[in-house]
């Protein structure tokens, strides 16, 4: 019985040592502690909620460090914040490098209780909610980043994939994703925008084939200008507010999606950051970042919301903005130039991968 | 009885020499035919939509001359633009010269009919109008403008005057007048600062001593950055829906606001349009170039109004965004700098005159 009682300790401690390591494993990947507690997140890893937060977490280093190493020069500098209302985030920005302008990653976690009018913005559908005393406990989650490049040559991306949870008055639990990835070049490249939005459509078709075709014209629809009549890039994919067909199907997808974000982009940093460009190619450049500032600022949902909710960490939103940007009053580029090359596929998307 | 008619004819001819001569004069003080047409507007002098649209004119003339003046090696590229549904407009404006970044000074003279929701949308008081079939005739012209300087020591100014007119179901025409004047410099200069607001109380106060510091209040609170807790600036006048105490008493002083834009203005570029800079002091004016991006995007009635009305010429509405603007994350200026000074009177709004 002595016996037993110590290998059952010897057990315990190793499993405690196979714990830690696990643990320390996971350290290692994450560009700072997550928001919930490494320790809090593995005690409730069946829930949806921790393995999203380890998802998002795990995306954040990754692209990180995938970014990191195309640039070393430079590096990320971290930020941690709390939320006083509750949560917070972590900010990963890499700012003036010889590769990246401006490269922001940026993960956030939050909850606590939120209006009915609040809750059906977050809404893209404007479902209504039963709020018990007009409040509604709620958790959004979710990772962000904007990579804007130095060179005209590589194209700037964005991706967001996030979770949302609100519970009714009832003791019901609403939970829905969203996100996407998408791609902003100032030139187009056939090459690159083939191998973008096809990166994409595997990971997509792994799940549902509708799924590619249905997000890749959402993505052209939100991304928008609607006062230029163009989009903001050349699309990529795009959904929100998704509930079906079951919570672990829609996250295994957001995982696929999420782990695509590094093979969809990073080969294309690699093959354009050393290419050659001209002053004017890096003027026309910076217009078209002012067109990216127009489109955040003006139409993107994500920003509006953050901007007007009480609390909000105004520096994470607006690190979408790239590093400078340019307006020149009626500047039209020559018909035949590869400046209306790429104008012309913003005014009209095409398809990409058939 | 034959000289006497004779001498009728002579006297007919030398007064339409006189008119000639005066639309002659009118012609060389404008920067281009007005959208009414000049002989239309003579002829219908006494009323007040000719008169303000001759003000309006005459103030894009004035601002123009002035400020080519000082920038001696460029010129303002006069464009003018015909609005499909009824009106057209003038925009002037002069890029990347040695003192200016960008002006530009547009006038609109725009006119057919509006819905109902798009006339209260107009009004900041949301007055609701009695349409006849859904529709109201309005008229709506102005004179706007925003001047970029190079030199971070001469600030970015902005004005705009306005006149508004719907015809209601019952053949009644509400009006109001809006507008204003204000600075927004990259460092702090309180004679400057003085100069402006003492320029802008003077033309106020021939009118009613309660205006000056009514608008002075008014502008600090419709320049304010909510997300940022900052004014774009340190303010000027501005009001907006004003319709009494009579049409033509307004009307004179908004006369007197358009006449002391130059005597505002003027004085302080010819101070500081050569004083040296670090690269340190043109890189502050960039990140508040940022900072004024966001809030005309944001925040600014005047241009998502314009952006969503359809048939709105966005190039002369974003004429107000400066050639060049950047965005740092988490730029926070050390405590005793003059960066920190002039962000200190953004949170804090100054009584510049008493």
């Amino acid at each position: 019985l002595g016996l037993w009682r110590w290998q059952r300790a010897a057990l315990a401690a190793s499993e405690e040592d196979e714990d830690e390591k696990e643990e320390e494993e996971l350290r290692q990947r994450f560009m700072a502690p997550p928001v919930s507690g490494l320790r809090e997140l593995r005690r409730r890893r069946r829930e949806l909620r921790s393995r999203m937060e380890l998802l998002i977490m795990e995306t954040q280093g990754e692209v990180c460090r995938a970014l990191a190493a195309l640039d070393p020069g430079a590096a990320f500098a971290v930020d941690t914040w709390e939320r006083k209302e509750g949560g917070g985030g972590i900010s990963c920005v890499l700012q003036d490098g010889e590769v990246f302008e401006k490269a922001g990653v940026n993960v956030s976690v939050v909850f606590g209780l939120l209006s009915e009018e609040a809750a059906r913005q977050m809404r893209s559908r404007g479902k209504s909610l039963k709020a018990k005393d007009g409040k509604l406990p709620f958790c959004a989650m979710g990772v962000s980043s904007v990579i804007h490049p130095k060179n005209p040559h590589v194209p700037t991306m964005h991706f967001n994939y996030r979770y949302f949870e609100i519970e009714e008055a009832d003791g019901t639990k609403q939970w829905w994703f969203g996100g996407g990835t998408d791609l902003t070049p100032t030139y187009l490249n056939e090459e690159d925008a083939v191998h973008f939005h096809k990166t994409l459509k595997e990971a997509c078709d792994k799940h549902d084939l509708k799924l590619y075709p249905k997000y890749k014209k959402w993505c052209d629809d939100y991304f928008y200008i609607k006062h230029r009549g163009e989009r903001r890039g050349i699309g990529g994919i795009f959904f929100d507010d998704v509930d079906s067909p079951s919570k672990e199907e829609v996250f295994q997808f957001v995982k696929s999606c999420a782990k695509a974000v590094v093979p969809c982009y990073i080969p294309i940093v690699k093959r354009h950051c050393h290419d050659s460009f001209t002053p004017e190619e890096k003027l026309w450049q910076q217009l078209r970042r002012g067109r990216y500032v127009e489109f955040n600022l003006v139409y993107d949902r994500g920003t509006k919301f953050g901007l007007l909710t009480p609390g909000s960490r105004v520096e994470s939103i607006l690190m979408s903005l790239p590093l400078t940007a340019r307006w020149e009053y009626m500047h039209t580029p020559p018909e035949t130039s590869k400046e209306a090359e790429i104008l012309e596929v913003l005014r009209n998307p095409k398809d990409w991968v058939h």
